[in-house]
């Protein structure tokens, strides 16, 4: 026996590529692959295995709804082996030139073989838009949503407020109450920023649950509007009963900003 | 003779109101109503037709170009005779209601007979939006010009400074050298305002030739990038020669922003 001198398959090293993505959510079936409806995620997939010559796999650090947008979307994909490395300039002109002007890759750049877009987010930056004003200017249309009557920017924070921290979000969210997943997660920061008649809702957490943001959102209105007290919040937070559809905020004014990484693994995934 | 007595009519009151009015310019054949293509006025009057019963023409103080978006455009129209009055609310959500998401009437007020949108007019702000970067951000398509390299905003404020004032624009229009029409304009202002790779070139004057705007913003732009000096910005307007194309950036990044009228006409046509 020749041991010691088993053959040795030298594996031809790995090229993973880190991408930075935005999109204009409208018209799209949302980030993942779908039966129906044009997917984010498909539209990348068939850009890189244009320039490939080869189909490739994308995977993305959020699945983003139907209509939701990105301005910080992160995605990784390894390139098929033995085809030709390009530059990242390279790469970013010859994606965005097989991809609609909706979506555009604002970033590329090679990453450690381990790096995982989704396994290893640390967090995640939401913002939602508002735009409380009786008219919804053509601009902000698809883009924020409308609500007519005033809102009480201050009973929104202190709303917020009783969100933020480690809890059991599952009244926050689209799942059924037996669905045994872990439904806990930690919002680090929700700030209101409010500049006239656009106010954003702008959310950081460990993770988010199903239509969680949107939820919060909603829910967040139903306050600013005075249909709701504060308490409320609170109360739902801690009886973990789903409220249907009344409380979950259209898709239109939801943004996925930015994804946080681990400092060693190449990290930052803002969009600048 | 019964001189002095003549039959008197008395002309029913003329009900005239006020429209600012912002749209997304995007798929629109520009303000005026065409032969081909849907054109907003014809929107707005068809909307106003619905809901008055009897068919409106509407006036608007600028004739935006196909693609070319608008915050505060104004426009006035009569109110049919005898049609029934609307408190101006109700007027501005009726005719909302028969209007696309891409157009919003902002507001609807009553002015005295007298008032005209264009011809009263003193004076437009407009605003061209540049995004300088390699990638165009989903958002911003079809709302801004994306200029790849990078521009020398200074020199495009040198060469700014030097078409304020009272000139001949004749060499920053549309039109033909044999035009008769008088080709004198005074700008008032030219502000460059760069937040990173957004910048806007705000201009306001007492009128606009065509494509005035968009020409002025071109040749900014040539000079930001070098391709032409600040001086020959100077011999342009001396020289009354029109370049071709090259020189008038796309209608993607004009936005009529505010309409001004004397003091008391009613006068405040800003969006807000």
């Amino acid at each position: 026996m020749k041991s010691g001198l088993k053959q040795v398959e030298t594996t031809p090293a790995l090229k993973r590529w880190k991408l930075i993505i935005a999109y204009d959510g409208t018209g799209f079936a949302g980030w993942q692959r779908q039966k129906n409806g044009l997917a984010v995620q498909e539209l990348i997939e068939t850009a890189a295995g244009k320039l490939f010559g080869i189909p490739v796999t994308v995977h993305g650090a959020s699945r983003t709804d139907s209509g939701v947008h990105a301005i910080g979307q992160c995605a990784h994909f390894d390139q098929p082996l033995d085809s030709r490395t390009f530059p990242s300039k390279e790469l970013l002109l010859g994606l965005n030139a097989h991809l609609p002007p909706q979506i555009r890759v604002l970033r590329a750049s090679r990453v450690r073989p381990d790096f995982h877009s989704r396994f290893q987010a640390l967090g995640k930056r939401y913002e939602y838009r508002i735009l409380n004003s009786r008219v919804l200017p053509p601009h902000d249309y698809q883009r924020a949503w409308q609500v007519s009557l005033p809102l009480d920017v201050q009973k929104m924070r202190e709303a917020a407020a009783v969100l933020v921290g480690t809890h059991d979000f599952l009244a926050f969210s689209a799942f059924s109450k037996d669905r045994r997943e872990n439904t806990v997660r930690t919002i680090h920061d929700i700030r209101i920023v409010g500049r006239g008649e656009k106010i954003s809702v702008i959310v950081e957490g460990d993770g988010f649950l199903y239509r969680m943001v949107r939820s919060i959102a909603g829910s967040l209105v139903r306050v600013g509007l005075g249909r709701e007290s504060v308490e409320w919040v609170g109360e739902r937070l801690r009886g973990r009963d789903r409220l249907p559809g009344v409380v979950t905020a259209p898709p239109d004014g939801l943004y996925l900003i930015r994804v946080f990484y681990p400092v060693a693994r190449g990290a930052d995934c803002s969009p600048r």
